[in-house]
């Protein structure tokens, strides 16, 4: 059988593990840290993601879906709250029913992890970190961290799921033709925590909770222990000025998020302000993805994105579904299937990447506007009537498995008839209007 | 003293080494090649180079522009070369006597380290190879060919002179907030050389020769031995089409380059087109160029550009002599000058690698069209008269040392004043012609 060493047991590369656990090859993962199932707290990304269609596809396809969206908390609009502590404007997400999922990063990985160990051909290699790829040798240099070993790996397969700083990428950095970037955005952000209120949920659970004042925002996500993930973010600037000293922090949330406030508590937020910086936002796009026929770089260490789409995990499931679908139709012919995802999957990569940065504006602002909400309904309104032909952008990209750049394709066509239309109205209105005059004056 | 290392005896490396020569700072400069001066052959990076106004400024304040300048070839304008063979458009760089400089890297390269090493206070450490910067020992690890050591180096001052593919820029990846991008473009190229013709230039010397094609150009610059580099920029996709083999590779010249092909002799393009492979351009843009106060990015490292508007070396040359400035209005406080630099140096930096990857399509294609051409005589006109006022682009880039970020936005004021100026011509002509017509049926 075929041999895959996959760098990386987090999220997408646990995934993978499932996907090559049953295709039946010899698996093994290399991971830097411990077991997360063995530890009592695991440092670093944020602790909930909503998971919506393209997550829950490659699920499936792995046997894991129903098991894993039970356990979380389906959100079905985003609620705005405004600085008055009200809560007037409710943007469902699609049609009634339709929703996404508040799910746990720590047990999704965990699920994983355990759902790929009982396969017989999947070896995990915990406290391994990946150090490099050697191209020449065409092998993996992976360090033991337990006996300072360093390990010279090697497979039919490398996928490189190590995150938004890979290892990999590094190593691939004078690879001829690669092209690459990575970019910070002004913006970080810091994870605080609602408790539950009388063992029940502060707030509402099944909405995503949105904050929206210019240039910093938070949200807050349900879990299911009935507590709400929230999280400020905020120009590092405003950090540094408005955030400074304890004071300045309760007079911040006391001016802008007042019932955010009530809820998180003033200990627990200086509490957290005080052990905790505000955390980096990068984007990262690559091309290719793929090298030398054997060495594929998959999730954020292809594209991480900023988090305003809520599609930085989907995409990365759906990395592994389509390398999956890809294998199948190329009869397990490696060096083929990595040209055909590639091509196919970098383009969507950057599609996606491009609109998280522009949700960034969105959410940030855009959300309390008149035309946006305004074109939000009306999309909703035709996609009612016209359920195959009107799909809304955000309903595209969260709710089917549209490949990401035909989803921006087709709005653009969207875009264009409604300029049409509204062009036209605008002459029927006029030439109506010219008629009418006309009339009046009794000119015919 | 304080100590400098600089990483890196290339041309910006080197003549870093001559500028902290002159100020008295303990010079170690590492370098993974042998010392050129004793190589017969030096591989790599093209052949000749256009000195314009910032590398002679820079040259300059550590005495060698006149000596340089001496052993170069001069060129007053480009000379475009039609299909047919003809030369009928001749399109001078500036005013009459303003020129660039063809110069032989190799040669500059051995000037500055030689007149580095005339100091005591100056240290070449040849086929030493830069390997990594460790940020947390602040030390540049050093791999010393000889001995295989490894040695950790240190200084009050760390620049990194690289290159394009800078191995301290790699090892900055992880650094907070450092936003990177490189970009291959579709264009490879392949130098070739035109001999000289009974011990003459074979062609006019003091003109950048140009055959633009639309989506390929060949250009020749002379050298002092009465040669000309001549290189032809094309996609990958067409020398892998069209230049697949001797036969096409004629063809190809006789249909596009009858008269470069007559100059340069079929034996001679075939030797080089079975040695040598197209070879890549890369853009490289990053922010900051300086870390932790005490670490910058200088040259190639930090600014890899197209080589399209002739200014990679002379933006590298003045990066060397901006940071000799800021030094002195810092009275050398390293951290407040790498900061100072640092903002200022990245916007210039973004600006000419934009301009650069705008003049890929303007020498490609532009060049012949009617309106380029009418504009660039209209700038000239306009310089001719209004000398101070009036710059046109490529002057500005050229000629003087405006900051690259004034130079486009001068150039954008100039395009606003045009604009209305047409506008108001415009208007003046209709109502004019109105006046006429109603003259002409003696309407007043």
């Amino acid at each position: 059988m075929p041999k895959v060493i996959i760098c990386g047991a987090g999220l997408v590369g646990a995934l993978n593990a499932c996907f090559f656990a049953r295709r039946g090859w010899d698996v093994e993962v290399y991971e830097f840290r411990d077991d997360i199932r063995q530890m009592e707290h695991v440092p670093g990304r944020s602790i909930n993601l909503a998971l919506s269609c393209r997550g829950k596809s490659a699920l499936e396809a792995v046997g894991l879906k129903d098991y894993i969206v039970e356990q979380g908390v389906k959100m079905y609009a985003r609620l705005v709250h405004n600085q008055d502590g009200k809560t007037t404007n409710r943007q469902p997400y699609g049609q009634p029913g339709e929703h996404i999922v508040s799910i746990n990063r720590r047990h999704l990985n965990e699920v994983m992890i355990t759902q790929a160990e009982e396969y017989d051909n999947v070896k995990f290699f915990f406290q391994h970190k990946v150090r490099r790829m050697d191209m020449k040798l065409g092998v993996v240099i992976v360090e033991n961290f337990l006996t300072a070993e360093e390990l010279f790996v090697n497979g039919d397969l490398i996928l490189a799921c190590d995150g938004a700083h890979s290892a990999i990428r590094r190593s691939l950095m004078a690879f001829p033709q690669f092209n690459f970037s990575q970019e910070y955005i002004k913006h970080g952000y810091i994870e605080l925590n609602i408790l539950p209120k009388d063992d029940k949920f502060a707030l509402e659970p099944n909405v995503f909770h949105l904050w929206p004042r210019g240039d910093f925002t938070v949200i807050a996500l349900a879990n299911t222990d009935k507590t709400f993930t929230t999280t400020l973010f905020a120009p590092f600037e405003l950090f540094e000025k408005r955030m400074g000293n304890d004071k300045d922090v309760v007079q911040f949330f006391s001016e802008y998020f007042p019932d955010a406030l009530k809820h998180i508590g003033e200990p627990a937020l200086l509490e957290t302000f005080n052990r905790v910086k505000p955390q980096t936002l990068i984007s990262v796009k690559c091309e290719p993805h793929a090298f030398a026929g054997k060495v594929l770089l998959m999730g954020d260490a292809a594209h991480a994105m900023v988090p305003f789409y809520g599609q930085g995990m989907n995409c990365g499931f759906e990395d592994c579904l389509v390398l999956s679908e890809i294998l199948d139709q190329c009869k397990d012919d490696v060096a083929l299937t990595l040209k055909t995802y590639s091509t196919q999957r970098c383009r969507d990569a950057r599609t996606i990447i491009d609109l998280a940065m522009y949700n960034y504006q969105e959410l940030k602002d855009l959300v309390n506007r008149k035309s946006y909400k305004l074109r939000k309904k009306f999309d909703l309104f035709l996609n009612k009537w016209m359920p195959n032909t009107w799909v809304p952008l955000y309903s595209m990209v969260t709710f089917t498995r549209t490949p990401y750049h035909e989803v921006v394709e087709i709005r653009k066509w969207q875009d264009q008839v409604l300029r049409r239309t509204f062009n036209v109205t605008l002459l029927a209105a006029a030439v109506g209007g010219a008629f009418s005059v006309a009339k009046h004056f009794k000119l015919f």
